[in-house]
Formats: C-alpha cells, structure tokens, sequence
C-alpha cells in the first residue's frame, strides 16, 4: 500500500519529520501536494480534503492517508507508522518512551515557530519584528540549552549508548532529533552552535544520522525541500542571539 | 499498584489532564507534590526526582510513576494510562484518533498559556503585557472558534453520535476537553461564551462531561485545585476579548 502525505508543498516544515520517516524506512509514499494539480496536487486540493473529511477531520496538515484511514497531527502519524516501517522498538515501554521524546521535539519546534509569529500566526513577520526580538533572545538564551541539555542527558543515558535516543536501533525519535537540530542550525546558527558545543552527544548523533545512506540519499534529491523563510525555522539574523 | 502524579502542587495545569482521568477511573492515585515534606510532597523533592532520573528522565512536570516505570508529556501519560484505565477503545483506529485530538487539545493549552506569556516563560506577565493583549486578541478572536469549531464538528460526525468525542464511551479525550472548556471559560469569559454560543455540541459535552458522578465529586473535593493566577489558565480581563 502506498501512503499518501499531504503537506504544504513548499516548506519542510512539520511534514519533514513524516517524510524523513518515511525516507528511512524505504516507504512506498506520495507527497500529494506536491504533484501538478492535474494529480490532485497543490494546495487547494489539500484544503478541500481536510473540510470535506465528514468523519476523523484532521485539523490540519500534516497529515497520512494509509488507504481508508486518515491521521493528522505529525506525532500522531508517526506513532501509527512507527510500528509499520519498524522503527519504534517492539514493547509498550520503548513504544511510549520513543512517543514521549517525539512530544518533547515538538514543543521545540512550535516554540522554535513561535519565535518569529509571536502575536498570531494570521500576522505577517513583519507585523510583530519587536515581539519576535524578545521571544528570540529567550529562545536562544534560555529554551536551546535547556532543550539540548535534556537530548544530551537522553542519550548520554542510554545503556545501549549514546549513538541512538532509544535502544541501539534507528527510531523515529531519532530521524526527528536530527531534523530539529538541522533547523536550529538553519535558523539560529550562532545560538545553535553554542548550545551545540555544551551538547556533544546531540551534535555528533545529527552527523551519524545525516549520513545514513537513505537519509543522505533523500537530502540530496529533489524530494527534499531546503529550509526557508515561509517554514518554521527561518533564518532572520536579527534574532540570532549567540 | 499506586499511580503515583508528580506535578505543581499550586495549579491544576497540565497535571489537570492526567488527574481527571484517573479520577473518572476510580483509580488509586498520590498526588505527590502535594503531600507533606515529610511524606516527600512540595516542589524541591519533585525537582529533584526530576535530576535525578538517570535513564529516561522527563523533560518536565507532569510524569507518572507506575512502579518502575516513569512517564513524561501530558499525552504520553494519557496513551499509556488510556487502556489501563478504561478511557480509549480497544483497536488501534480508536486509539489513534483519541491520541490525535488530546494532541489538539494539547495545542490549544499551549497556546492559552502563551497569551499571557507571549515572550518567554521565564519572565513574569507584569513584563510582557503589550504583547500579551496582541496574542491574547488573536486567540480570542481567531484561534478559539478555530479550535472549538474543530471539536464541533468531531462531535457531530461522530458516528456513535454527539455524547462523546470517539464512540459511544468516555475515553480520556473527553475528559481533556471538558477540562479544555473549563480553563477557557474561567480565563476568557467573554471569549469562551461568544465562541461556545456557535459551537452546542461542545457546550453540551462539557455540561455532561462535568455531570458525571466521579467528576462531579472530585471537582467538588479538596484534591480538585481551583484555577488561578499561576496556572496556564488565567483570568486577565484585559486580554479576554469578547
């Protein structure tokens, strides 16, 4: 069966995490709006499939379609796949503890948006550049050591050793690291870089992913699409604080 | 076995989700932070259970020990406690779907929170009310009949009809929602009930929610905390734009 992701197609945004599952996994996967709007691709078409959805609605990208079934909210989609592609551990507690730390990413990343849309996600950047200021420096000052003090603690704690957040396997928590610590590196890279030097384990785990041959293959295709200034990590200089 | 909850002692809070549904439950539970010093309560001896976790620590409070076991992130604690107690159905579409509405929920809290503390969580809202009436504007205005229009619409597709949000029994999704409506209605009154007036279904679901008998008791208890300036929840009438 091949699943469908549908996501905004032109930012990595929260639909990268899905995708670099997906990657690792060698999964069988459209990125639906992504595909010329004569294949139901575009954003539009998206829409229309998220308010037509009568039962089970997401409320709002990302999210799979695995045949029948519908599944939105990214850590969500990932705990129905990560069973399927094999990357989540066999018993309950790895499965919560490897779902417990994908949470954890995620209030990352929406604090990592909510630098730059501090006041509204309906309002441009540029309509809240002083709240962005102030939200920014507390970001790069306070949440990223604080934040990469805990991966760091996660994997320095891992009896299997600290090349995976889980076990000695490759999970979903870990493709996920990976893609938050390349985001912070886009965005915020002097904060980052700082943070990163208080973090060993962190900065040398995103390496060891980033070169896995499916992950360094999709990274260098036109399937993937690079960071920019309409997703969630956007690299506005003014609110790196190193 | 004891559950034993390890949150703020001061404020419902996040802990509020994990609480309803064990006391919907029956279950035998501590409260930990709560108890005397001597019987290991108050912050310091929760804090320093929180350093102390050498191998899969939480990031922050709540968790739940269940015997060895210790579990972070609001929703994690409800994925695993969700079959044990009773409060999710038995196939995994079921599951899923409960999971990914309690992380919508989840997106709301956080975002209710983030009005008053629009900046940074390390600053107090004395220091950031400007910014806090922006954000504050936004949510009531945009983001509360967003989010309850979603609920709305999950209950009335229901197939099992508009009681409950998955089926036709409480799982802890309808818990987190009532709970949800509560802090709404306590910190944006004017807000909450212009929004709620076009959304009945989740109006009604709270009333219910809030009828049930173990609900009812524990809300009318001691071990029910009331809403507060300190929580996520705030009452300011200058950020409740109705």
């Amino acid at each position: 069966m091949t699943y469908e992701l549908h996501y905004w197609p032109m930012i990595p945004g929260r639909g990268e995490f899905v995708r670099l599952a997906l990657e690792q996994a060698g999964a069988d996967y459209i990125d639906v709006a992504r595909r010329p709007e004569a294949q139901g691709g575009g954003i539009a078409a998206m829409m229309e499939r998220l308010e037509d959805e009568p039962v089970r609605p997401p409320f709002a990208p990302p999210f799979l379609k695995d045949g029948d079934r519908v599944i939105g909210q990214t850590a969500a989609i990932l705990l129905y796949l990560g069973p399927r592609l094999g990357l989540v551990g066999e018993d309950e507690a790895d499965r919560v503890w490897t779902h417990q730390i994908q949470l954890t990413i995620a209030d990352m990343v929406a604090e990592a948006h909510d630098t730059h849309h501090p006041v509204g996600v309906g309002l441009y950047y540029e309509d809240q550049k002083p709240e962005a200021r102030r939200r920014a420096e507390d970001f790069c000052e306070n949440r990223i050591p604080k934040f990469l003090g805990w991966f760091e603690r996660v994997l320095a704690g891992n009896p299997a050793g600290p090349a995976h957040l889980v076990g000695g396997a490759v999970s979903y928590a870990d493709t996920s690291l990976f893609q938050l610590v390349e985001g912070l590196r886009y965005a915020f890279p002097r904060a980052a870089s700082r943070a990163l030097a208080q973090a060993p384990h962190v900065a040398a785990h995103a390496e060891r992913i980033g070169q896995l041959p499916r992950i360094a293959a999709y990274r260098a295709s036109e399937r993937c699409l690079p960071f920019n200034e309409q997703g969630i990590f956007r690299h506005y200089p003014e609110l790196d604080f190193g």
